[in-house]
C-alpha cells in the first residue's frame, strides 16, 4: 500500500488556509495574507522548526512534486480568470502608462540593487552586482491581482495600470535577464529573444481571431444543448496557451494563461465560462498556491553580516519598486495617491526573482549565501503588499462608502442564497423525472 | 527552466476525454466509455505503440506522479459526491440485500477463478489458484456509480442495491485477502482486521454525530454571511476521512470519502455543499481519473498460452460476477431483469484487483506473467460494464419514457441558462458597487 499522507497534507492546507483567511479578515487584513501565513505556519519555517527544537523530530508539511504542480496550476488559473475579467479596451488604454511604469519600475530597482551589492561587498564584480539588481526587477502579478480582486479594485484605473505594468514588467525582466547573461558570456541571441516576443504577440492575435471565429460558428451551428463542453474546452485552451508561451516563445506560462482568458472573455459564451472557474479556484487550487509559497520557506542560519544584508535588501526592494513605479505613474499624470497605489501594487516579488537568482547561481555569478536573503525578501514583500495595498484604499472606501462594500457583500450573499435555491429546484426537477 | 510538458498532457487529457465522450454519446454509448478510450488512445497502448512502430520513437502520454495523484483525488471526489447523493435510509433498506449480493458475488468469482487457474496450470498450488480467484472478487464501484449517475438511475432500487453491494464487497474482499495471506504464512491477525472494521463503523458514527452537532450549532451562531467556507470545510473533511480510513483502519480511502459525503449530506448546508463539487469534478478530476486508467495500459507481448488464459480469465470474470451477484439478487426476490442489472453493475473491476495481484506477486504466489492478463481483464470489464449496463436499462426508458429523459435534459438546460443569467446579474451588481 502506498503512502496516504498527501491526502492529509491537502486536508491541512485547505482547512488551515481557510481558517487563517477568516482570522485575517476579522483582523481587517486581506485574506491572501492569511493563506500565506498558513503555509508559513505549517511548513518547515515555523511548525517544522518548533517541533525540531522541542521534540527533536521535524513534523510539518513539506513541499512535494504534487503540491508544486498544483500550485503552478493554481497560479495559471488565477491568471486565466484575471484575463477573463480584464477588459481589453481598458488594458489598451492603460498600455502606454503601463509601459512607463514598468520601465521606471525596472530601472530603479536594477540600479539600487546593484548599488546595494556594491556597497555591501566591495569585492563583487559589476555583473554580480547587476544580477542582484535583476533579482529585484520582476513583479509577481498574481498576489496583487488576487488582492485587487478581493478589494473589488481590478477594474479601476489603478488596477488596470498595475496589471498592464506588471505584465509588461515580466517581458522587460526577461529582456533584462537575457542581456545580462549575454554580457556575462553565455551565448544568448538578443535578436532571437525580441523575435520570439514579437512572435508571441502575432501568435495570440492569430489564435484569438481563430478562436472567436470558431466560437461564433459553433454558437450558430450547435443547439445550446450541453453547456458543459464550453468550460472544459476553455480550460484545455488555457493549458495549451500556457504551455505554448513557455515552450514556443520562452514567455512565462502565466502570461499565456492570461492571454487565453482575455481571448475567451471576448468570444461567445465567455461570461458563462468565466463563471465556472470560481469554485475550482477557491476549493482547491488557490489555497495550495498561497500555502505552497509559505511551505517553500526554510529559514537559513545566517551570519550577522548576511542579516544586515537581508534587512537592507528588503528595504531597497520595497523602496526601489514603490519609488520607481510611483515616479512612472506620477510622470503620466496620476495623483499622488494613485501613484502610491500603483507603486505598492508592484512591490510583490515571486517566483521570477527565484528563477533569476537560480540562474545567477548556476553561472557562479552570485554566491549561494544570497539565496536566504532573497527568499526572505520575497516573503516580506509578498506579505506586506496586500496589507499596505488594502490600507491605501481605505480612505477611498470611506468616501465612496464602506457601506458600498457592505452592499456588495450583501448582494453577493443574496446571490449565494439564490444559487442555493436554484440548486434545490434543480435537484427537485431531476428527481421528478426519475421513475 | 523546468519542463512544461505536464501542462500539455493535462490539456490533451481534458480535451480528448471531452471529445471522445461527445462521440460516445452520439454513438449511444455512456460518456464514461469515451473518457476511458481517450486514455487508451493517447497512452502507450495505442498512440505509443503506433508511433514506436512507424517512427521508432514512442510519442504518447505517460502516467506520472501528478496524474496518478490527481486520478486518486478524482476517484475520491467521485465517491464523495456519490456519498452526498446517497440516502442513508434507502441504503439501510438495501443493506441486507446488498450483503447477500456481495457475498454470492465474492464466493462465485473466488471459486471460478481458482478453478480456472487449476485447469490452466496443473502445477499451481491451491493458494496460488485461490489468489487468482481473489483478484476477481473486488468490484470497482466508481465506474458503475458514474454510469448510474449519467443514466439517472442512482436512486432506483437497482442503483441502491448495487451501491450497497459494491461497498460491502470491498470489505469482504479485504477480509478475503487477509485470510488468504494469513493461510499463505504471513503473520496477519484476523481478529485485528475485524476489530479495525468494527472500529471504522464506530469512528464514522461518532464523527458523523459530532459533525452534525457542530454544523447545527454553527448554523445557529453564524450569520449566513459567507457560504464559501462550507464547501471548503466539507472538502477538507472528505480528505481527512479518506486519509483516516486508510491509515487508521486499513479500509480503502474511497470508502472514507463516501462516508464523509453521506455525513455531510445529512447535516445542515449539505445540499449547498453538494452543489459545489460538480464543476471541480467535470472540469479537472473526473477526466484525469478515467484517462489515467487507459494510460496505465501497456499491452504486453504474450505467449499463445497466456493469450488463451487471458480470454478465459475475461470470460470467467464477467460470468462469475454477473452470475454470482445475479443469483444473490434473485434469491432476495428481485425480478430477472433487475437481478441482471445488479449483476452487471458489479462486473467492473479496478484498482483493488491490481492491489491483490501485486500482493500475490510480492509473496511469490503468482508469477509476474499474469499481470498482463489481469490488466486486460480489468480494462475489458471496465469498458463493457457501462455499455451493457446502459443497454440493460434501454427498454425501461421506453416504458417510462425516453421523453422523460429528454425532459430531464431540457430542464437541466434551462437551469444552465438560468445560472448563466444569474452570473450576469451578479457581475452587474458587483460592477455597480465599484466606483
Amino acid at each position: 500500500m502506498s503512502n496516504y499522507n498527501w491526502l492529509l497534507s491537502l486536508c491541512v492546507i485547505i482547512m488551515s488556509t481557510k481558517i487563517f483567511s477568516i482570522i485575517s479578515r476579522r483582523a481587517q487584513l486581506p485574506q491572501v495574507v492569511g493563506a500565506l501565513m498558513a503555509g508559513l505556519f505549517f511548513g518547515p519555517a515555523v511548525l517544522g522548526a518548533l517541533t525540531l527544537h522541542y521534540f527533536g523530530v521535524q513534523f510539518c508539511l513539506l513541499p512535494s512534486e504534487l503540491l508544486t504542480r498544483l500550485a503552478e496550476l493554481g497560479v495559471i488559473v488565477i491568471m486565466f480568470t484575471a484575463g477573463m475579467e480584464t477588459n481589453l479596451e481598458e488594458l489598451k488604454a492603460s498600455g502606454k502608462v503601463g509601459f512607463v511604469v514598468a520601465l521606471t519600475g525596472v530601472i530603479v530597482p536594477l540600479g539600487m540593487g546593484a548599488g546595494l551589492m556594491y556597497v555591501f561587498d566591495r569585492g563583487a564584480n559589476l555583473i554580480s552586482a547587476i544580477f542582484i539588481g535583476a533579482v529585484l526587477t520582476a513583479t509577481s502579478v498574481s498576489i496583487t491581482v488576487e488582492t485587487l480582486k478581493e478589494l473589488g479594485k481590478m477594474s479601476t484605473k489603478v488596477g488596470n495600470t498595475t496589471l498592464a505594468a506588471a505584465l509588461i514588467d515580466d517581458i522587460l525582466g526577461l529582456i533584462c535577464l537575457t542581456i545580462i547573461t549575454g554580457i556575462a558570456g553565455e551565448d544568448v541571441n538578443l535578436t532571437l529573444v525580441f523575435a520570439k516576443i514579437a512572435g508571441f504577440f502575432v501568435f495570440i492575435s492569430a489564435v484569438g481571431y481563430l478562436y472567436n471565429k470558431f466560437m461564433k460558428w459553433s454558437d450558430h451551428v450547435q443547439a445550446q444543448r450541453n453547456l458543459r463542453r464550453y468550460p472544459v474546452m476553455g480550460f484545455a485552451f488555457c493549458l495549451f496557451m500556457a504551455w505554448a508561451s513557455e515552450t514556443l516563445f520562452g514567455i512565462a506560462d502565466i502570461i499565456g494563461a492570461f492571454a487565453a482568458g482575455m481571448i475567451i472573455a471576448m468570444a461567445p459564451k465567455g461570461q458563462y465560462i468565466a463563471s465556472k472557474f470560481d469554485t475550482i479556484a477557491y476549493l482547491l487550487l488557490t489555497p495550495i498556491f498561497f500555502a505552497n509559497i509559505g511551505l517553500e520557506v526554510t529559514l537559513p542560519t545566517m551570519s550577522y553580516h548576511l542579516v544586515i544584508f537581508t534587512i537592507a535588501l528588503v528595504v531597497v526592494s520595497v523602496i526601489s519598486k514603490l519609488g520607481g513605479c510611483g515616479i512612472g505613474a506620477k510622470l503620466c499624470g496620476f495623483s499622488n495617491r494613485q501613484s502610491y497605489q500603483v507603486g505598492l501594487g508592484m512591490v510583490c516579488r515571486g517566483e521570477v526573482a527565484l528563477i533569476v537568482a537560480g540562474k545567477g547561481m548556476s553561472m557562479n555569478l552570485i554566491s549561494e549565501d544570497y539565496l536566504g536573503p532573497i527568499v526572505i525578501m520575497i516573503i516580506v514583500c509578498t506579505i506586506i503588499t496586500p496589507i499596505v495595498l488594502k490600507a491605501s484604499f481605505k480612505g477611498q472606501d470611506d468616501v465612496a462608502g464602506d457601506t458600498m462594500f457592505e452592499d456588495k457583500f450583501m448582494l453577493e450573499e443574496q446571490a449565494d442564497e439564490f444559487e442555493e435555491d436554484l440548486y434545490r429546484r434543480r435537484s427537485l426537477l431531476a428527481s421528478r423525472t426519475m421513475e
